[in-house]
């Protein structure tokens, strides 16, 4: 097999809650080596059994905002009392070494990706088979009254009204139907031109001027 | 399933004689039945077997020069005596029902595409793995001068440096990953928000505001 060594992507996976992106993100994590999981930093303290490097790179707040005044975050942002970024180096380290980096994050963090890593970045935006569907999941067991369904509701919708500001659109009706898409999309998106660093070489061995 | 009605695309095909391309594209052909070849319209007459609309369509001198006036055609050109082109209406006709059409031309006619019709193209170029594999390929039953052999090679390599003008690179050194690469960029193009027509009614249909 001949191997065209390649740049890494930014895969960008969104939806409203309860359209299926945790657990299609997990499947392709699992079936896909060239792929990891992006880790945050945040200043909160780890809680038990979390692992720095793992669940998140844990910062003190001063090196955090160093690390902000410095351009270190692709995206950051502070809720409450704790700051959470993602963290430029370890990313630019995948994508130098061929491998992709999966990002769960909702319209607005993909917004803030795709300023500071346009050319890296592919996104891809969950839409559920139907409202009801929506519905159906979101109520969970049933124990949460109408009201909090209805928010939950009401967020889901507004999440879905940037569906358009994504490359790629997966309606999920089916799991594996749609951990198929997503894999297509990245298989695809591995032999776009652009990505595959090694060709230039690879052409000019072989006699032709490019 | 949820069917969403999407916008065919111009699939565009291209590599040097020997690299695979031909037989890439009557697996697809024959393995998806969403995608069609495009017939190219001709002056010349129909050879015995040939089915006007299907090998070719074909048109009278006359017929040719005022549909090339009224800029009825994608690309056209006149090789010797006789003209040949791609006329848009079938084309656009498939993309409308939401059927790709597959193009088998060089960079020339690459160039010709993408200059009519830039927002429907998705370009492939198929590379040979090796410039061994692919004299070898070129030089048949070895019945050729290698005069005529080294004016393949010339004329591969010409092709090949153009490879930086598509969109994705496939490099053929086992056919059916081939096969499965550009069915995967078919699969992922489908899945392009901006080929999903349909996605702004089904939103809309889920009470979602775009």
């Amino acid at each position: 097999m001949v191997e065209i060594s390649r740049r890494g992507m930014m895969l960008v996976l969104s939806s409203p809650s309860g359209a299926g992106k945790t657990s299609i993100s997990r499947r392709l994590l699992a079936e896909d080596d060239d792929i990891v999981m992006s880790v945050s930093a945040t200043t909160r303290p780890p809680r038990p059994g979390e692992i720095d490097g793992k669940d998140y790179y844990f910062y003190d707040p001063d090196t955090f905002a160093e690390m902000v005044k410095n351009g270190e975050f692709l995206e950051h942002a502070t809720v409450f009392d704790n700051s959470y970024g993602t963290p430029k180096k370890p990313v630019w380290d995948a994508l130098d070494r061929g491998q992709d980096v999966l990002f769960d994050v909702d319209w607005q963090g993909t917004r803030k990706l795709r300023e500071s890593a346009r050319e890296h970045l592919v996104s891809v935006f969950i839409l559920p088979p139907s409202i009801d569907e929506l519905e159906r999941r979101l109520k969970g067991r049933g124990q949460d009254s109408d009201e909090v369904v209805a928010g939950r509701m009401a967020r889901a919708k507004s999440e879905m009204s940037h569906y358009a500001e994504y490359d790629y659109i997966v309606v999920n009706d089916d799991l594996d139907a749609s951990v198929d898409s997503v894999k297509a999309i990245l298989k695809a998106e591995r032999l776009n031109q652009e990505r595959q660093t090694g060709l230039v070489d690879f052409v000019r061995g072989m006699g032709v001027e490019g």
